[in-house]
């Protein structure tokens, strides 16, 4: 059986055999008795093994490796040591696969820099069992929130040929022998590539969801993207996974209302599924983390406009590094101050139609585009959405106007033209919301394999 | 309310007024009054809609071009005409977006070769509505029947400097100008690319997934796939999704446990959430399909050696376009012929090692690989799958016998180096499944923006 079903049905097997497979991490050897800290990756729990000189391989039982995988047979006992109600006295062990005198996890805490560097090991540290099964949980919930609210799942494609969202952002893709590139008036000859084009992987699957949701009303999209950002920070990384929903006959006041129900049941999913992850992270991780993700659960989200927000941040007595503008993103620090000021995730709606994307709407003055921004504390931005443009001419008018070359997604114009009606989306970067859920601030310890400038191992 | 929460709760909503937002798919002008075919994507079933000459913008509504959107307020009724238990009598109708003249998606039935070319409109169609939704369903039973497992979802990089799998059939990714490439002793220089090295998108998660179920026990992936080959099948695509499992303390007669039992979940998930999408599918598309579904679901997967699946064709009286060999693969004539046989899936184990791939387990005489290929009647494979091998030297010696480098997969091996145990692994083309379930039989159907050679539309 697996620790898992053992946990669950505790009780019951009190006094009974159990059989155990999983790895002993760590191991202290007595002359005649001894105990191994035994886990099977199944649960966050472990279970102490209790094993005497009655065993008949008892001296080979005393020079296993912790690391090594081993099957247990014992009888399962309430504990009399103080530290763990439970307990197994092994009447058998067994060593199914050994380990190498070398092994770099060692029973004790390594700096997450030096785990980084054996990211195919770290996820045997606790620190990682918590992170990487509150990820998994996490995953299900955002497909469990939107399957029960009717939402289609659908696998937008990563491959294109469209450069609309800035083809200095996308990584290009090529069949073609990178040191031997056929060319064509001294330029690359991409009629010879596969799809007979420059291709991309895209950034985004928005304007392929956007087709969906006018023929299923509520999509969702989840599946990764990919950046080319130069950038060596705490928060970036070259690959990561979004979730992008879109959702018909949807305004911006509809979808902030549908971003709050969906932010709280993903953060109350994972309270409850995650009970010893939470805690571990709590007390090792981020002190405040469990009462940050019980308060976004209960409060309300405060909801205010961007200039309300810029005229909140003007008055405040604050020595800013960068200035609050009207006209203007807002800042880090910014973002920091409105959740702290309200204490509580804050949407800040209605922004500058200039520091925003083509697509969204803009409101009947054309001043402002209908777009939103989540912002939690801890972390900032969260979510970024907006109602989108459905009137064809005005957003021709702002593809030009901001350099769009509309000729590779006329498909996407096409739909404001057949039966287009008010439709609304919105992107969660999926580590972003990692990060938020288990209190780590650096992203390349919330994705099993990361990758980042010059930074491809494993 | 959405059509799906309505026809939910449709007894208690008789008489009462209700309010809807979705298209008209067509329309039936009368002088003094009207038809209207109304569908909101959020179900399979469409809802008649019926007005009259005493709803004030009755001129205007005969006016409606089908595939506007719109809103309609009235009282729900039980039909009094056949075809439609229940229609809506609209005391109000108002269009919420027009549908220009040249609208392509005509009320009558296209071609799919036609639907292929509106790739973007195309889901309105009964018939898209009821792939893409089985498609959603599926996906969800699939994370449903892990996660109830106790699998992690992990989500394993794409990108990759390691080309152990055959890099010729990866994509290459570059932020490299094309156009420009820049050299050192007349090859490209990858120093100055974003990674600093080659880089691929990879073809599996496999070997970070068994990283993964050595710490986690049992894992899965679920995820896009990307082959390179130049090749215009119906089966074929560039892009696909994957389903990747890994197992620990499991051997090969387990493995076949856990595919029959997760085969049969998801088929009887989509059996059981999509009635209406199975029906429509066996009426228009594949006449046999519930039953075959159905039938999966209860029978007992039989399980065959290779060399006995190989005698068995050998003896059958049939004359053959590939004569079946012991020590080879086995060709599409043969998988229909031996899931025909036997009338239900059947596994086909313990393959000749010389067509498997390197990091499958040998039996003890180093003759078969244990790998286990799952057969459909009606598809061929569907699943392959493997023990894996957990003996580093004879891993190490299988991928020098195979040409494998092993130098950027060490990572790998050390996983056998440190208590890797017997485990095993399997994969499930998503697009096949999608097929298998809907009965269509080109892959260029079952995926929203099919990418294939020289077409990488939209």
């Amino acid at each position: 059986m697996t620790l898992k079903e053992l946990y669950d049905d505790i009780e019951k097997l009190v006094d009974k055999e159990v059989e155990l497979e999983g790895w002993i991490r760590s191991q202290r050897k007595q002359k005649d008795f001894g105990f191994i800290d035994f886990s099977d990756g199944t649960c966050f729990k472990h279970i102490q093994i209790v094993y005497d000189n009655k065993i008949s391989n008892f001296e080979e039982i005393n020079n296993f490796h912790f690391g090594s995988a081993i099957k247990v047979v014992g009888k399962l006992i309430k504990s009399e040591g103080s530290g763990q109600a439970y307990e197994v006295k092994a009447t058998s062990l067994e060593v199914l696969a050994s380990c190498d005198d070398d092994y770099p996890v060692q029973p004790k805490r390594h700096t997450r820099e030096f785990l980084r560097e054996i990211a195919h090991l770290r996820p045997r540290t606790n620190l990682f069992q918590a992170v990487f099964r509150v990820r998994s949980v996490a995953a299900f919930a955002i497909h469990s929130y939107f399957q029960e609210n009717g939402y289609l799942y659908v696998n937008t494609p990563l491959l294109t040929t469209a450069d609309c969202e800035g083809s200095d952002q996308m990584f290009k893709v090529t069949t073609l022998d990178m040191d031997n590139i056929p060319t064509e008036d001294g330029k690359c000859d991409f009629s010879k590539d596969l799809f007979g084009k420059k291709t991309y992987i895209t950034g985004s699957g928005q304007l392929h969801g956007e087709a969906f949701s006018m023929a299923f009303n509520r999509i969702y999209t989840f599946g990764p993207t990919f950046r080319t950002e130069n950038s060596n920070t705490k928060t970036h990384a070259n690959e990561f996974w979004m979730i992008e929903p879109e959702i018909a006959f949807c305004d911006l006041n509809k979808l902030m209302d549908i971003e709050e129900e969906a932010t709280k049941y993903i953060v109350k999913y994972v309270l409850d599924k995650c009970p010893d992850e939470i805690e571990f992270l709590t007390n090792f991780v981020d002190n405040g983390l469990k009462e940050k993700l019980e308060k976004l659960v209960s409060s309300e989200f405060k909801r205010i406009t961007h200039k309300d927000a810029v005229t909140l941040l003007k008055e405040a007595k604050v020595k800013w590094e960068f200035e609050p503008e009207y006209g203007e993103d807002i800042a880090k620090e910014h973002e920091k101050y409105i959740t702290e000021y309200y204490n509580c995730p804050v949407f800040v709606y209605n922004w500058p139609k200039d520091i925003k994307a083509w697509y969204m709407k803009l409101d009947d003055k054309k001043e402002t585009a209908l777009a939103v921004d989540l912002e939690v504390p801890g972390i900032g931005e969260l979510i970024g959405g907006s109602e989108r443009e459905t009137d064809i001419n005005i957003l021709r008018e702002r593809c030009k106007e901001l350099g769009v070359d509309t000729e590779p997604v006329e498909w996407f114009m096409d739909l404001r033209r057949f039966g287009g009606c008010t439709h609304s989306g919105f992107g969660i970067g999926f580590e972003r919301l990692i990060m938020y859920l288990t209190g780590i601030d650096n992203i390349r310890d919330v994705i099993p394999f990361p990758r980042t400038p010059r930074s491809c191992e494993f």
